[in-house]
């Protein structure tokens, strides 16, 4: 086994780290949903995380991790989403200035959000080249260290703290599902699941307009997401260069889900449980409720993640 | 002191009664709400619980203070809210019979709720009295016992655990709001609070345009409520016989709060908190957001009860 980004001890000493400051988020269950998969599911309601969702916690060790001199100087993103929020936040509880580089095209709610948190906001055209460069230039400019919302170490150990907490609370999970974007919560989370309980059986769910994991795992090598196309806004990134290995080699399959089948998931979550969770965090549960998951024989007692709660209430989704 | 309905020994039975069956829903708190309300406040989540609402405490405890003779024949309401569903539930856990009388022109939603938990509806005529003489009828014809959905003293001391358990989570409250309809919540947890922490200043929240127990409180005096007119549709009903006495001698007072008060928690609720409360179950956190109670000295560590999470997902309530 190659080494890999993250072990279960740097897991184990995020989670030491960013107790207290991070929530312990409740574990919940739902009848009507467990007669529906025709299993037993435990929910990780990352959703009631600070800023709405598991973001928190890869930001939070991140920032914690600086020495005092490199936290001094500030923590760089570029991101319109969660991770923004995230860092944001994980930065002003340190007392450090987050730059967050965002789209101009970027909605001015997430903006406002970024700013709430204390985040100083830099706009850019809405291209990866501009944003990547005007990231660079504020690390060049003030020294800041840059924080990427997945493909580093200390984010995906972060991560992996969440499924370290559900082992907690519900052992004998003999299954984990978790969404995967750019695959920090799905490679922490595995670390994390089969460190702890080997032989735990770790899937991704994916919607499939963004369906770049499922087929990186069918063509057993990296692909890359091109032109995604989801209401799960919050995976449409390809997985990287630290996460796609743990997947590669750890996660036992991708199952994807189509925009429909994420309505149908998230209405059944906020009617039957009363949570909000957004689109990209309702893909697990809707894979359980997919034909593909269902004629999957074991898996009887399955974790999912609720992995946030970020959704605009001005509009419904069905 | 006269002897009110029930009294702590009976809500502490009540809790042992219930244990297991009813959730023991979480406790949670939002730094926004706290900043917003300049007090640290404690949300029971009975939103959380099962039918999605309090009112599953108060049915189950009553269905299971039965004989099991007085059980076999089953029970009867008239209701098309929370506690149709929550007697439904009860009585089908304990495997027996529930009738439930709703007028012809209650949502077909609501009638489907209470037949997937198992109730047989009969339908009647729009106005109290036929609904009353349909429920007697009902009795008559099959033994079954009429467990009403609030003026009963084993409904309200099964709703009194709700706060029995948050001062269990949470001892160090000096106050407790919850909303006031007929008054079983809110006359059921001042007698749990103020037993297990004499001293505890317990507040009802009402919509003002269903504010019988405000004017009731001023004028120390039972007052009906007529037409009343809030999007807190649980919120609709008088005090009764049981539960204004408690509500008069033992309740500080009763805050009322407009239609666009509630919408504006509810929002920031859903927004902050990803939880669903429904309208009635908003009123106690719109309290606190408010010009009255913010002027009110002391209360600082304050107890809400989120009533319920029931709402109808096909609109959006702002």
């Amino acid at each position: 086994m190659p080494p890999y980004a993250c072990t279960l001890a740097d897991v184990r000493a995020a989670a030491a780290r960013i107790k207290g400051v991070v929530h312990r988020t409740p574990v919940m269950t739902c009848d009507t949903l467990d007669r529906l998969a025709g299993r037993r599911l435990y929910f990780k309601c990352e959703n009631l995380q600070k800023v709405g969702a598991f973001k928190y916690r890869g930001a939070t060790n991140a920032v914690l991790r600086l020495t005092d001199a490199e936290a001094a100087r500030g923590v760089v993103t570029h991101s319109s989403g969660n991770h923004a929020q995230a860092l944001a936040l994980a930065a002003r509880v340190r007392g450090v200035p987050a730059y967050i580089v965002m789209p101009r095209t970027a909605p001015a709610v997430k903006k406002a959000a970024v700013e709430g948190y204390g985040g100083r906001v830099t706009l850019c055209e809405p291209n990866l080249a501009a944003r990547e460069e005007a990231a660079s230039k504020l690390v060049a400019k003030t020294g800041a260290t840059l924080i990427p919302p997945f493909d580093h170490a200390d984010v995906i150990a972060g991560q992996g703290t969440a499924a370290l907490e559900l082992l907690e609370d519900v052992p004998a999970l003999d299954a984990l599902i978790t969404p995967v974007g750019g695959g920090g919560l799905l490679a922490g989370c595995t670390i994390a699941a089969q460190g702890v309980k080997p032989g735990i059986r770790v899937f991704g769910a994916e919607p499939s307009g963004a369906d770049d994991a499922a087929r990186s795992k069918a063509a057993c090598a990296w692909q890359p997401q091109t032109a995604p196309n989801t209401i799960a806004d919050g995976l449409l990134t390809s997985t990287g260069t630290l996460t796609w290995p743990i997947i590669r080699d750890l996660v036992e399959g991708v199952f994807t889900v189509t925009d429909d089948e994420i309505r149908t998931a998230m209405r059944l979550v906020w009617e039957r449980m009363k949570l909000i969770v957004e689109p990209s965090g309702a893909v697990g549960v809707a894979v359980t409720l997919g034909a593909a998951f269902k004629a999957l024989a074991g898996a009887n007692t399955v974790g999912i993640v609720f992995s946030g709660g970020n959704v605009s209430l001005d509009k419904l989704y069905w």
